[in-house]
């Protein structure tokens, strides 16, 4: 499948060496601007000023500052997914590999964390494109339930059936609850960020592994049915 | 005691009816303004001037902006008390009260759904004195726990004896959840909103009358844990 071998942005466009070198260079010119001058300030010209290129040329690479944003996200995916690699390679446990995860997260997105108190404002917003939820945020959204997924699939946890197909969305959508947290965890170095994951993981390792108890099955359908109903 | 038949304002202070009136105008003058103008954008200059009284005897009235926030949550708590007084006053059954209360609470905030999507840029920041964790909010905050604890108190729910002075925090940490869902609800009305009460609150039933469950004893205190060790 030379498909699968042709080069892509992380987006999952192909791409030249040399086109990828100035998609890079713009993306990195704005995310810089975005975190010194505030996303709403940055302007696609300014972008194209600070890492000389032509307006045009910026626009051809990234159609608008959410697909900049959009391209970022993709990245910080990747990156995470790298992060994630030696602990799920190496352990089998379910709580170490949802911690090993969860932390690799948060380590990913630490140099972001000024930019992303302020972008908080933009992507916290349901309706926008930018939100983790959108319709156009679906490709790393699946990305990262896949990651989430080779927790569960990878580990030893024994899961009540019903349960388990849906585990991966419901790990994700903790993990966004970490993220909501992290952005605005003012503690120095956000280190109650870190208390949460290491607080959190043991519950859900319990509460999964409570799952296969009759008495607790009316409670994971309910909960799946809310998250069904709650999903657009 | 005479110190509880004195008139107070909702925030507590002693006040006479004059002044009362005057304080009302200015507050609800500035809500009006937030909503119209954004609360960034909206001076306290410009309430004095729209109120039609003095800078500085607005000034008495409200030190800052934030006092005037500080004033609409403590009568936001007070109509909240209000709305969900029928409910509390007729039903035992916790999961009817628990409906009722959460209910009560996005309908007191409904006219000020627009308001609140601007306005939480600002109060989502836990270092805000307006975030409703903040030291400075600390009395609607008491007020509003204590609005859960009459849903528990009043109610036939059997509850772990250990979770059970907890419950109402943890009750009011939900309300949160659904208030910061309310937030950025864009559906029409806000129905996902009562949908998500209308599903939340046969789960919380479920869980507090698993509590007592031997099995689910170590669940319940990881739980409180958590919420200790993430506390100020």
């Amino acid at each position: 499948m030379t498909d699968q071998t042709a080069p892509t942005t992380a987006a999952g466009e192909p791409a030249t060496a040399r086109g990828e070198q100035t998609r890079r260079l713009i993306l990195d010119t704005a995310m810089r601007l975005f975190r010194e001058r505030g996303y709403a300030q940055t302007t696609m010209r300014a972008i194209a000023q600070e890492a000389g290129v032509a307006v045009g040329n910026a626009y051809y690479y990234f159609g608008s500052k959410d697909h900049l944003i959009q391209e970022f996200y993709a990245l910080s995916q990747l990156e995470h997914r790298a992060a994630a690699r030696p602990v799920l390679d190496r352990e089998t446990d379910f709580a170490t590999r949802l911690a090993g995860v969860l932390h690799a997260g948060v380590d990913v997105l630490t140099p972001s964390h000024d930019f992303a108190a302020s972008f908080f404002k933009t992507a916290a917003e349901p309706t926008s494109p930018l939100s983790p939820f959108s319709a156009e945020s679906s490709r790393p959204r699946h990305a990262a339930i896949g990651l989430f997924a080779e927790v569960l699939d990878g580990s030893t946890a024994k899961v009540d059936p019903e349960l388990r197909p849906q585990l991966p969305e419901l790990l994700w959508l903790a993990y966004m609850g970490v993220v909501l947290y992290w952005v605005h965890d003012r503690s120095p170095g956000q280190t109650r960020t870190r208390q949460l994951i290491d607080g959190a993981v043991p519950l859900i390792d319990r509460l999964v592994a409570l799952s296969r108890l009759r008495v607790l099955r009316p409670v994971t359908r309910q909960v799946l049915d809310l998250v069904r109903t709650l999903r657009h």
